[in-house]
């Protein structure tokens, strides 16, 4: 099997392959199966919600470069499910297979430094923030910054891990401590009326296609829900679209992004952005019953060089996670009307882990 | 692994058995796979469409006592993508697990004699019909039924295969051998003015749901288009779920069915069941993405004894079955907007063979 050239769409038949077999994992791979594409999941653990649902699967970790060679050389392009992608394990594919989105979208979206920084100099708002590599420099962002903030790792943070909020002077060293020594942001509170966020993909031609802005609702730090339309004016709804497709074009980007935005409602409202997602995100599942082209299949259609589709909406929506027992209750969301059910066949069920969602649907206008 | 008391419903996690590995077996896993249950494939042939989306497959003969047995301890439940399960090893799974459809609805299905038998004695009008066996049973039902009439063999037929047209007496003799010297029926023609169907399921609690009506066209009597609304009457639509509710409620049937009419618009419209299908159907394809829940999603909650979905349709759609080298069109289909496209990972390509399908939507009413 020959790697396509870098701007050829990859044919029905050709196999994508995909970093991380958990439930995004999962469902880009039912998205690429209705494309008639195959896909080859790569992930450190047996049995996953991947893996179930894939033609080929290697165990390995991601520090395997025979494993990763061997990985490459099955497949014609590559893409993952979660944005903390090795640097090596991404080089060394990139021999081999073209990789979606690039490299370069993993190193500003793996670090909120090189991130923010990056959003900064694309004239984009996010909260205040001070690179923080020791308790001096703590100190100082503290200062600079105001409190209350909150002190968080610059890598590999997700659902509220690896990061804790400052309140007063007294607490700084206890919080440096909390986070560990590793290399730290501190960032300013931003007083937000609503989380938002924003799916878009762009495609291996450069053309964009951005879904409808949700609102979402945090709890304990994890998603819970994702309401659409979101409450908010055109104006506003078109800033974001404006932010989403001058991020990704900055980045030559290809694939689906997730953006997240912190939104004001004073004067007028103002959008700041939160975090970039190189990858199909939690708060896009709404799409799946709620377009005709959902993101994952926009985002295996993008990384497969296919023309992306329509991100229209024929439905309101609203996305609820199932997380741990909440699966409990299946048979009652199955008899629900207008409820569809994804359930991401996880074994084991643990406290606030995610087990699938529901999106329930009315008409637009309703 | 225990079988389900019968009447229980099979939780996440659970695996549903696949007999058959084709197109509507992928669409069942892959519809099995949101619900968040596995599906296990047993097919005789290798790397089949379905098996590239499932969790295990079993390559072995529908005529391997054995390889059955092992199948049938290793699921919850058995089902089929095709109506011509050999009715030993219906038998044989059935002593380890439930199988739905029940080994009823092949009974009647897989015989165009007892099929019709059953749909007359139901109060269902179909053609006039005579059982062949010999030559001379062919004379007899000839003069009988009148020519010009179908000669078709009882079992195996599909797509046109294993039939038949009779013109005059002196094409007796060669339609007899055409079909070979397997029992046979001949059948009156019914001058219909449409070719319907009708999709139907129906839950293990008896409760049904069925979808509206399509209208199809044929070409080289392989399907090429299935059109909603199918144009009929709101009258006759009712005529046909009466009807197809008759035939499951009769048959105490579990899982979708597709019932393909006779439409004759001539004295306010009158309707002839054709066949039947005890299973999921090519002319519902166009539910995948026209409804909430689609004929697939269905199919796997009525087998798995989850509550039927809603069959509410949110689209008009016309499905167009990519045939043979259609597929070839994949990216031009790829950027119509409001065409979604399904394509079935077969490896070869073949004149006639089906590769794929799409759905083409508009607004209701529209």
């Amino acid at each position: 099997m020959s790697a396509p050239s870098s701007k050829s769409a990859l044919p029905p038949g050709g196999t994508i392959g995909i970093l991380g077999g958990g439930q995004l994992g999962r469902m880009l791979a039912l998205a690429a199966a209705r494309l008639g594409l195959k896909c080859h999941i790569y992930a450190p653990e047996g049995d996953t919600p991947a893996a179930q649902v894939s033609d080929a699967i290697t165990y390995a970790e991601y520090d395997d470069t025979s494993a990763l060679e061997l990985f490459a050389r099955s497949i014609d392009v590559v893409t993952y499910e979660f944005e903390n992608v090795p640097r090596d394990a991404a080089e060394t594919l990139a021999r081999h297979v073209p990789v979606r989105p690039s490299a370069r979208a993993l190193e500003v979206c793996q670090d909120r430094v090189v991130e923010k920084t990056f959003l900064n100099d694309a004239g984009i708002r996010t909260a205040r923030f001070a690179a923080v590599a020791t308790l001096q420099d703590l100190e100082t962002a503290a200062a600079r910054i105001g409190l209350p903030a909150i002190l968080k790792t610059r890598r590999f943070g997700y659902d509220g891990k690896g990061q804790t909020q400052l309140h007063g002077d007294s607490g700084i060293a206890d919080a440096r401590r909390s986070v560990g020594e590793a290399p730290a942001i501190l960032e300013a509170l931003v007083p937000f009326d609503a989380e938002l966020s924003i799916i878009i993909a762009r495609g291996l031609d450069g053309t964009t296609a951005c879904y409808d802005p949700a609102r979402n609702v945090h709890e304990n730090h994890i998603l819970a829900r994702s309401e659409v339309p979101a409450g908010i004016s055109d104006a506003l709804a078109a800033d974001a679209r404006a932010i989403a497709e001058n991020i990704v074009n900055r980045l030559d980007y290809v694939g689906v992004m997730g953006v997240e935005l912190f939104f004001i409602g004073a004067n007028g409202g103002e959008l700041y952005v939160n975090e970039l997602a190189p990858r199909v995100h939690n708060s896009g599942h709404w799409t799946m019953d709620a377009c005709g082209v959902d993101q994952f299949e926009q985002h295996i259609r993008a990384v497969a060089g296919w023309p992306l589709g329509s991100p229209e909406r024929h439905h309101n929506a609203v996305m609820q996670n199932l997380l741990g027992s909440d699966i409990d209750a299946w048979q009652k969301l199955a008899s629900e009307p207008g409820t569809a059910i994804h359930l991401y066949g996880k074994g084991e069920t643990r406290l606030g882990r995610k087990m699938g969602h529901v999106n329930r649907l009315s008409p637009l206008g309703g």
